[in-house]
């Protein structure tokens, strides 16, 4: 009987969460509504509350499944490019991280989007998903960088993140930097030669 | 008295303008809604729309504002370092940003959270007040890269300053990039003297 009620519990959470990764798709987080979701999903507002936390839990968890994806991008950009320079596979995967953020501008957006304050427990799992998708940038920066300590390698590899990251978002928006759409690949090219001496 | 028409005008827009600082500062962005500002303006809502085209008008007023305080902040800092290295004076300069987006945290997110979309028209005035914050990083890049033709020094201020950019966001909001508030600084400092060959 317990074991019919945890099934139950499963599939409504799995629902819940393809619908909210549906909507996150179309409109963004802001479209995340406990009602909306609710009829959706032809449940309760209140069962909603019995398999999450609270709407963040949803996010979460939809935030997870984009992870994969963006982690699937990265390494099938790599397919090929194994032997290159590390510089080369670094840029390589950042122009992945780009054509992944152009195609899925709101559920990328949305890993960003969900504040996320101190205090809010975030999952082993998720945090584990994170450290992958740094696993795949720190190795090639170690190569470019055979004499810095470990302390500072990571420090890079997360600057180098960011300044990707920041590229790509002011880019994709082209409002701020106001750079042209086709320029993004070449200040992401010339930022990482330089970031990496090129190696 | 069409003057006087004028003034009245005027002394609305101002007032509506200022309004709509103070309700971003507090509250960001989302908090920019039309029967509210009429209310705080003692004004029908109505007449918001006879001084503004509509309320992306009025973020784009406090924008400009933003950026004043932000130039003045950029400006601040290279006092007193107005001879140091180009690399040192950009340091100092995107430690004057982060601190400033620290200090303004809602002000500055909606530099970059008022979505623009290209068929909006961006008021002259605001894409000059852009020029002028990006003058203040070209000129020190391009004592970096003496050689680089026009139209890469350009690609570089942009690509830098969107790096800077990158790490002040996901360092401040603390959650992907996982880096302690202290150690955004050394990022940044780290970052530029890479990307511009510690010049």
């Amino acid at each position: 009987m317990a074991g019919k009620v945890e099934k139950r519990r499963e599939e409504l959470r799995k629902k819940l969460i393809s619908i909210a990764e549906q909507r996150i798709k179309e409109e963004g987080i802001s479209a995340i509504k406990a009602r909306d979701l609710a009829k959706a999903a032809n449940c309760a507002v209140g069962a909603i509350y019995n398999v999450f936390d609270d709407l963040f839990d949803i996010v979460i968890a939809v935030n997870g499944i984009t992870f994969q994806h963006l982690g699937q991008a990265v390494a099938a950009s790599l397919v090929g490019n194994e032997n290159a320079p590390p510089t080369e596979r670094l840029i390589v995967m950042s122009h992945a991280y780009l054509e992944f953020a152009a195609a899925n501008p709101r559920t990328w957006r949305t890993l960003f989007d969900a504040r996320m304050s101190t205090e809010m427990e975030i999952p082993a799992w998720y945090l584990a998903e994170l450290e992958r998708l740094f696993g795949f940038i720190a190795g090639p920066v170690r190569e470019c960088f055979p004499d810095t300590s470990d302390e500072d390698v990571s420090l890079m590899t997360r600057a180098l993140f960011s300044s990707v990251h920041g590229i790509v978002l002011l880019g994709l928006e082209n409002r701020i930097s106001g750079v042209p759409d086709d320029q993004i690949k070449r200040m992401i090219s010339i930022t990482l030669q330089q970031l990496t001496g090129n190696k």
